[in-house]
């Protein structure tokens, strides 16, 4: 696979990123981060913090005789401004006091970043490396064929903590594959309940009133439901059982899938407290991905009485009950949580969409496609009332999770380059700075952009070809001669680009690039065929 | 004065505005308003919530001896995005830590309206009446010619206040007058401590790197100084006392404002708390208009480091001081606080402006200019940690202040038309509902557009002619056969009208602005000749 700059098609010194370089360059001055093997980003050190975090982690061990549950919320397309706590909620009709209580009551992650969609986002997380890395680029759709199993071989989060003594679960939405050896019960998962695609992925068979070419007439339908993708509500264990609990074959049903993975999560908490094993749970909601069907039961439940605002509130309520799970347990004061999305909103099904004050939006590499909600929430171990603009990755999760695990990152493989920070310091010591110094945003295989410190540098602009962005409708084109520089802090949305009259960085932000650039020479991507 | 309604020009039956229309026209079936007399808003109404309201209000005073001191903090062209709490913070580089409790702690209102500008928002707030009546319709800037003075008849709720017993206190920015008769202490304010005008106002006569035309021409400079305008630090008496305290000469002076602000509301604060008397404060920041110097003590105090930010850190720490001497003093629960500012950020100040998540900035009717931060904060009165949406419009604090010190509003004269809300029982009953079912934007004369539950509807907009939002080079136009409509709901960015396909109120948002219409026929407005 050829992986390719944009700016590589620039006659430009300053710019141009030489893949072919054999060592990793030096940072520039700007850089605080430091290198700690060949195949792990560099991270800002914070010796002290870092200490701090340790023994408050081995003093929840002695007094609790256990390491900790990991519950992650991952709400699907739930943009940066929906919840409350990040400036939407009743705002916009659809308050969310669950999430914030969480989000005061814990940290606040004002500078939380997702890949650009659902897949790559998702195998981040699960594999700590960039979706270029592990050639899971871009979202996996019904027809698409994969000629290489990109989890071949790739080690996930999940089949670390369970090899170091913990149940893993996935509840919910997977979208990482569902053929064999791609599921998540075969690639380190536990136990597995949930979806292997996104609502639209079913709902499109039997939804006539959207998608009435497809619906009402007979050829296409049959030859759509030819391509046999699994419609079912799966039970699956790592053993290989796999069983269908529902197949989904209505949106009254789909509407009622997230119910379904709360009870289910719900239940084996209680299960599970009583057992032996720290779990680690991925919850993943369906909602709030287009389209949208609120459960009977929150039908109308919002103010503003869209579906999409509906399923907030809907899955605001279920965060909320799996947490009070957690607390009628007594497990809550001994589980890391962490609420967050996989992307931006997906503006294009506007009016039933989400909110980002942010520019762009769901596949775009602009703060509105990639910047997310991030919440960490511990009781009694992360101080309540913090509030941070660190930088976070979602793939730190995956770091994080191991060490809060007892996982030895030092003892992972080195024929691969990680590039997840393990944040646990920066999470749970009060006050904790980010370790991370820079969040690379990559649309598919091209590196689209960079964000370090406050300044955001981009080398391919996604544009709008209509004031809706409907991404089918938008182009992306490389920047000029330079990158487009923003100063985030006072420019938020992205509009005025600063460039090197208003920024002395601009030839060190290339700098950070060809360093990075230079990892891919080193380990060499993998090619899934997506 | 002819006040002019955009859709006038347009031939449409359904829009067109009477404004010969005699009677009052009946309220659309989406009104939950209702009428109280002719000259008086019509508000919703919440008998249950009112008389709750006053039974609690009855039991401070039994509790107290007094009526509760009122502060008022106007932060100047701060964004409504600006503060922690509404979305930015550290988010942007500037925490607002001490804004952010007030918030947590009391009542954080999401849907809070200024005036399009400064001058008119002011005026609103101290007289309950919209800018186009009392003429106060556009900021008053140095060798504007004031044909008629628009005080002359007015009561401000200053004036009102003192005379119940109350000590009238503006510290800070005035904006609504320089002459004798429309100063701060010759429209009821007891006493005034302040700037007649805004920063830029001063400094643009000594800052050669903005303004090297001006002041680097001895000719001009001249001229300029010519004019006269007042650039003293002003202390004012309601007997006519009227004092220089320093004369503002420096940029350097001008950043070290509202130190002295805060200094002088700190004493006064102390020593009035020794007395009988409750106080009305309006605490007027001169920070954060353009152009932004910091205070010494505050240059780079911010994450951002720029003058804009540094003066928001500044400005949210005098807050906290300010309470800080409220606490102190024994008077926090004593005293009702209120924080907002004037109107949305100044984005032709960019890079040094403010941050809103909407459309537009100062000087539109788009929500980036007219919608606010609100905070409503009483210890012990106003039950921590709420949230709410409800329609607030500053000019309510006309009213709620007149409520809060037993001023009978129904006593007012009914001569004129009163535009305030009484907003008491929204604002201390837990769980309190608006009972404002309109806020109407007006730009200068003219009827520009109406909020009405989650409904924006445009008559005219203003379009910029550049992706900055610089208001001198932005064009208002009508809009075309029907209103833009939108539904804040679903699209806060006003970014996608709904229009009659999508909305069912078109017609009855039509009716709504009649009736507005109606009442400038009744009680003509005045023409200040601004």
């Amino acid at each position: 696979m050829r992986v390719t700059f944009s700016l590589s098609l620039l006659i430009s010194v300053m710019f141009t990123i030489q893949t072919s370089a054999q060592e990793q360059p030096a940072a520039s001055a700007l850089s605080r981060a430091v290198v700690s093997a060949p195949n792990m980003q560099p991270a800002i050190p914070r010796p002290e913090q870092d200490v701090h975090a340790a023994e408050k982690l081995a003093a929840f061990e002695a007094r609790t005789g256990q390491k900790p549950n990991i519950v992650i919320f991952i709400v699907d397309d739930m943009g940066y401004g929906d919840p409350g706590a990040f400036g939407g909620g009743a705002m916009i009709g659809a308050a969310t006091p669950h999430m914030n209580a969480l989000a005061a009551d814990g940290l606040k992650l004002l500078s939380t970043y997702s890949q650009y969609t659902c897949t790559p986002t998702r195998a981040a997380v699960y594999t700590g490396r960039l979706p270029v890395r592990t050639g899971l680029i871009r979202p996996i759709l019904a027809g698409d064929t994969i000629t290489v199993n990109p989890w071949e071989g790739e080690l996930s989060v999940a089949g670390l903590l369970s090899a170091a003594g913990y149940h893993s679960m996935l509840v919910g939405k997977w979208h990482i594959g569902e053929g064999e050896g791609m599921r998540p019960h075969d690639v380190g998962f536990d136990e597995f309940y949930g979806f292997y695609k996104a609502q639209k992925e079913y709902t499109q068979a039997f939804d006539p009133r959207r998608f009435p070419d497809l619906v009402l007439d007979p050829d296409k339908l049959e030859r759509y439901q030819s391509i046999g993708s699994n419609n079912d509500l799966v039970y699956g264990l790592a053993d290989g059982k796999t069983e269908t609990v529902e197949t989904i074959d209505s949106t009254e049903k789909m509407a009622e899938g997230d119910k379904m993975l709360r009870d289910y999560t719900v239940k084996r908490i209680k299960e599970l407290s009583e057992g032996d094993k720290p779990f680690f749970i991925s919850h993943s909601f369906m909602k709030v991905h287009a389209d949208n069907f609120p459960s009977k039961e929150f039908r109308g439940a919002s103010a503003s009485k869209y579906p999409y605002r509906d399923n907030m509130v809907e899955v605001d309520a279920y965060i909320g009950d799996i947490v009070a799970t957690l607390e009628d347990s007594g497990e809550l004061e001994n589980t890391f949580i962490f609420v967050t999305s996989d992307n931006g909103p997906q503006m294009d099904s506007w009016p039933d969409s989400g909110y980002t004050p942010f520019r762009g939006a769901k596949g775009t590499t602009w703060e509105g496609g990639v910047r997310v909600p991030g919440i960490a929430y511990w009781k009694g171990m992360i101080a309540p009332g913090q509030v941070s603009d660190g930088l976070f990755d979602l793939m730190d999760l995956f770091n994080t999770s191991l060490t809060l695990g007892g996982v030895d990152i030092s003892a992972l493989p080195d024929d691969r380059y990680y590039d997840g920070i393990d944040q646990t310091s920066f999470l749970i010591v009060e006050g904790g700075q980010s370790r991370r110094e820079h969040v690379y945003n990559w649309l598919g295989k091209q590196l689209a952009a960079m964000r370090m410190r406050e300044y955001k540098a981009h080398l391919l602009v996604t544009l709008a070809q209509e004031k809706f962005l409907y991404i089918d409708m938008a182009t992306v084109v490389p920047t000029g001669l330079a990158p487009w520089l923003f100063n985030l802090y006072i420019d938020p949305k992205e509009e005025y680009t600063v460039g090197h009259r208003m920024n002395a960085w601009t030839a060190s932000l290339g700098a950070e690039l060809k360093a990075h650039a230079a990892t891919f020479a080193k380990f060499p991507p993998k090619d899934s065929g997506l």
